[in-house]
């Protein structure tokens, strides 16, 4: 965005926010794509702008990869726009494909930014284990061919909770930022043959919820040690953790400001 | 089939129960179609066939129709094919598409029909409640805008349970078939904004849950009373009940033998 066209929003009078649901299966992830691509974004703002009646520009907590969910994406933007903010969500779903859905709008000051503002974020990772697979979970999770030791990789999350540098889980190509991140809480949790991982943070480097996770079924595989996984942590060097783990069993859960 | 082809499967050695999970949004139902429509069986009989080393023709316990899933089809073919029981979900699993998933092969005795030998099917229906859908159950359930009143939905169920004739629930176009049907368990579980419904019988008739969803659903909410849902089952009229819940919220969940 230009900083005059950036001026040019802000006098807009109302800066709603919004929560965001989506099935991330069909689009090229959340960020806006050039035609023919679509993104979440692309059709957000489409459709927002038929509600609205104005153009519509959407900050985002974050851009989700290609195949990534979210339940609680949170977005802003601004409009002159005259809906009311209680027949805003019902008015766009009506609209929207049925795999996007907004789950509430909110008023918010005129200094929020939904990616500026977000003090913390919750990432969920749901494994299938088994070698039978379930066509229930195809678009919805990692299946792993084995039972994972779980136990082992609860080690490993309560290692990488608290601050550390994340050097050794940050994906080549993202944005050139402190590498340092604190984690609040790192957990398991089994569900039948599902594995929840849970991610909870001040904020994550790019694809550093899947290289955790690739390394950490290395580890419930029995490939990786928990001590190397700490070695692996502390080299500070991506060549040694494991492979990123597949976008589908990634759910952007929660964004708090 | 022809009766002579049926001698020609029957001669063959072995005698194929599979147990099979689908997700039935991309097909035309379990029954074979003429291209280029797709049913589930068509993509089975080809992936199985690739398998075995032989033609295949499956009887399944019964069709499922265009939208609705199963956890627990089950299905039986005659093959000359000497593929070893426990390798076969394998195999033919790393050629389905994801959206169908054998659970499970044993072998059968030649007497065996997954259709005819069937003593009893559990269906599940699935409804998401409240105004705001959700991406994920899109295609899995059937979202009502408002809480139900799952007491008098309760209500309704102790009503159907044991022997009675489903004619108002049974849809035209049907098998001419006895309308008399037993259910041995009709219940309703909550699970979060789901409202899940199970449904064990002896056997169903066409539409049978689907259309007492659908008059269930009226009931709960607030439509049709308890006493009018026994006046329509009282009537054996199709006219008098609800219309046919949509097919995504539906799962044949298991069949027993």
């Amino acid at each position: 965005m230009k900083p005059e066209h950036k001026e040019i929003m802000k006098a807009r009078r109302r800066n709603i926010r919004l929560t965001v649901s989506y099935d991330g299966t069909a689009y090229n992830g959340f960020q806006r794509q050039n035609p023919p691509q679509v993104a979440v974004q692309n059709v957000l703002e489409e459709k927002l702008a038929a509600v609205c009646g104005d153009s519509v520009e959407l900050a985002a907590s974050g851009r989700t990869d290609s195949g990534v969910h979210a339940m609680g994406q949170v977005v802003n933007f601004f409009t002159d726009g005259t809906i009311p903010l209680d027949r805003l969500p019902r008015a766009v779903n009506s609209i929207l494909p049925p795999d996007i859905v907004v789950l509430d709008a909110a008023e918010a000051d005129r200094d929020f930014s939904a990616r500026h503002s977000a003090k913390s974020k919750i990432y969920i990772y749901r494994i299938l284990q088994g070698y039978i697979p379930d066509p229930f979970e195809r678009n919805y999770s990692w299946n792993i061919h084995k039972e994972l030791d779980t136990e082992s990789m609860k080690e490993c999350l309560r290692m990488i909770e608290g601050t550390h540098d994340f050097s050794a889980f940050r994906a080549a190509g993202g944005p050139p930022v402190s590498p340092v991140r604190t984690i609040y809480e790192a957990s398991l949790e089994k569900k039948g043959r599902i594995v929840e991982l849970k991610f909870f943070a001040n904020g994550f480097l790019y694809h550093m919820v899947r290289n955790l996770v690739g390394t950490l079924v290395n580890v419930g595989m029995g490939r990786t040690s928990v001590q190397r996984f700490g070695e692996i942590m502390a080299s500070l060097d991506r060549n040694q953790a494991g492979a990123t783990a597949p976008a589908q069993g990634l759910y952007l859960y929660k964004v708090n400001y």
